[in-house]
């Protein structure tokens, strides 16, 4: 059997590699015990950050190609701003009526089509994910969950069950079946008819085991199976199979979303679908821990009318001001439109790259969402990553075997950022 | 059958009782939907919040003894300081090495008996309970668990099943079995060894239905069953029945943690135990979104060496820097003594309002958690909190017929505080 990769694993530290440990690590190691994953053979240890840049401890300064929470940047003054004010004015929760809330809830929405007019927030997008199951459950009356091979959707108890990319310690539930993510080269011809035929053998694999269809769930990047962007438009046909089945789609935008595709504010547009739930997550507060479900009215009023949902830091003062300011930004710099403009250059580079070095198997990716895979498996993939790191470049790996380079960085890098990763990765797959 | 009260409709506004919608109100309802409670049959528009005190859009100001959240007081300095410094200066996950949560760690840990050695860092009480479920399963190879009958630990799908707090809209798990809290007048003898009895029998019926018992949870004062802190010691018998049961011990602190009792820092040092798994929330960061498991070594390891957890928010530098700014005011003012202090002062106070009015049936609690409950039922307690409302307190219900009032301000309440609760109380009773 090929071996798979826990996406917790991927370029982490192993303390059982490490020649001498660093203090800090050993405290480290001391309270938050082995499971808490660690960066790099050697982590650096950060100490401030600015726009596209991290500082360590020593001043070393790297350029951030990896982290997709800080999206409008790190640190971001506007965002910071709108923290300190309002967490020094009013932290709540939505049993008081909170104006802020309203307002931000009202500009999120306008970003998505009328039909999704419903919000729920959550902290976190995992709260997010698990949200969005009970609320399917409730609508459907089904138990029964489609995702793909290698989806991450959290870490609750219920979304860690639908996904795979924990690897084998973290049992899939029963209620639970995967399809292959659609990856043209699998089925050249029409990848969508492809993947929503193998939707639909695994609806009826759910129902030959008496498990009511409830949803499909995913990531419309398909980030955690090796980043599978393109064709935009196959998960359409998926969709119609899903609400023939009497199933809800839930598109989980954690990793797509707040415009990074470049090409549209969500990542379920550019499939031409409008899902029934959408999750938020990462990027929605710049780093101030926020995250949503948003619904058509006529899926979440069930889940309301009954058990409803309180969830106490959710949608409190500060978050609404935080994701208020995101959004600012995000419209001001037009980070969408750099995220397009950015993402076709690093594109470009990267295949450019690619005739050069037979180690680069395919450059995939949409906007600021881009993997590279490689040959040679998750060693050949660690290596770049590492060697990236020693020329200050942050990028992390993905897929089910942790051979695709990942590079999503902050929304506001220019292409000058991405001459840096091109110039930094060519030396790489020159002197690994 | 008895009517049990959802928590999430306790004292809660209803669309349908409304006259005419205030437009904040509407535009609510469109955007969040039914399903999000709102407190009073008028909801309060909040605007600013400082130390005990809210205040409404119009100025109107509230003596806040209902929320727990801004433990140190509304919008505490301190705390917005350390928020605003670290959000300027860093805020990423902990794939990096960050000090500041090392530091926060192990000023936390200090707090703890020496068996609690390692901490995970979440985001929200609810993935606090989640996670520590994850953990039990792992750690016990059982799936069963035993809560009380009104127990309320979170929102995540695997919380919910073990919250019967939710009423009948949100089914119990095939795997829960439910006793009745330590109330001293169900067997006046000895408290302590009825709730074991219960509690072994529970585990008994898990047995018989081949379900393998991994954990009883409880909060350590019994706050959605009705608030029953006393006696202390109550909960000992149980935790060695567990234990011998080959279950884990999971102390719910999110209600009673952080010195609410006055006695401890941690509502299960008054029962003279020291549980496996602790679960914090709520108070953590005074409102800023965190929370943690602290484990046993022994326990936490296998979870560790297994699955891991990561949580891309959780234990960040600006949680980990509110997180400390909560201890260093915690400590500087002698919030738990103040608690400790105001607590006597307000039950003596609630006691003579007992003495002269028959509708108190008891009055329960420890520290700044207290329940006072009446006779009557929901009506007669929604009532008082209506008049209190009206006298500008805040206050809540609790336990599974809703005739418990709820008080548990903030930890820098003053006996002068407690003295306008009990004037407001006094004339909501002679004049609901």
């Amino acid at each position: 059997m090929e071996e798979r990769h826990s996406i917790l694993g991927m370029s982490a530290f192993d303390a059982r590699e490490a020649e001498a440990l660093d203090p800090l690590v050993a405290r480290r190691l001391r309270v938050l015990g082995a499971g808490s994953p660690l960066f790099y053979r050697t982590p650096i240890h950060m100490q401030r950050a600015e726009g596209v840049w991290m500082y360590d401890a020593e001043g070393t300064r790297y350029l951030d190609c990896y982290n997709n929470v800080p999206s409008v940047g790190h640190c971001h003054p506007h965002v910071v701003e709108a923290i300190a004010r309002q967490a020094a004015t009013l932290n709540t929760h939505t049993r008081y009526i909170d104006e802020g809330v309203l307002n931000y809830a009202e500009q999120l929405l306008a970003t998505f089509p009328d039909a999704l007019r419903n919000i729920a927030f959550t902290c976190t997008g995992s709260e997010s994910s698990d949200l969005a199951l009970r609320i399917a459950r409730k609508a459907t009356g089904g138990s029964g969950f489609v995702v793909t091979e290698t989806a991450y959707h959290g870490n609750t108890s219920a979304v860690s069950e639908i996904s795979p990319a924990y690897g084998a310690d973290v049992p899939l539930g029963l209620h639970v079946r995967t399809v292959p993510p659609p990856d043209s080269r699998a089925h050249p011809g029409d990848v969508g008819a492809w993947f929503a035929a193998n939707v639909e053998a695994a609806i009826a694999d759910l129902q030959r085991h008496s498990v009511r269809f409830a949803a499909l769930m995913v990531d419309t990047v398909f980030s955690s199976d090796g980043v599978f962007a393109d064709p935009a438009g196959a998960l359409a046909p998926a969709a119609a199979s899903v609400r023939a089945a009497g199933g809800v789609v839930i598109a989980d935008e954690v990793q797509p979303g707040f415009g990074r595709t470049g090409e549209a504010m969500w990542g379920f547009v550019r499939h031409g679908i409008t899902p029934d739930l959408v999750v938020l997550g990462k990027p929605m507060g710049n780093g101030f821990p926020m995250g949503a479900v948003v619904a058509r009215p006529e899926i979440f009023e069930s889940f309301s009318r009954g058990s409803g949902y309180f969830n106490t830091f959710a949608g409190n003062p500060v978050a609404a001001a935080a994701g208020l300011a995101v959004l600012e930004v995000l419209q001001r710099d037009a980070l969408m439109e750099n995220a397009r403009i950015t993402g076709i250059h690093l594109r470009r580079g990267l295949a450019a790259l690619a005739a050069r070095h037979d180690v680069i198997a395919e450059v995939r990716g949409v906007g600021l969402y881009v993997g590279v895979e490689l040959h040679g498996g998750a060693a050949a993939a660690r290596a770049v990553v590492e060697g990236m790191r020693a020329r200050q470049v942050l990028i992390g790996t993905a897929g089910p075997r942790g051979n695709v380079l990942k590079l999503r960085p902050p929304l506001c890098f220019k292409p000058t950022h991405a001459d840096m990763v091109l110039t930094a990765l060519g030396e790489t797959l020159e002197h690994p």
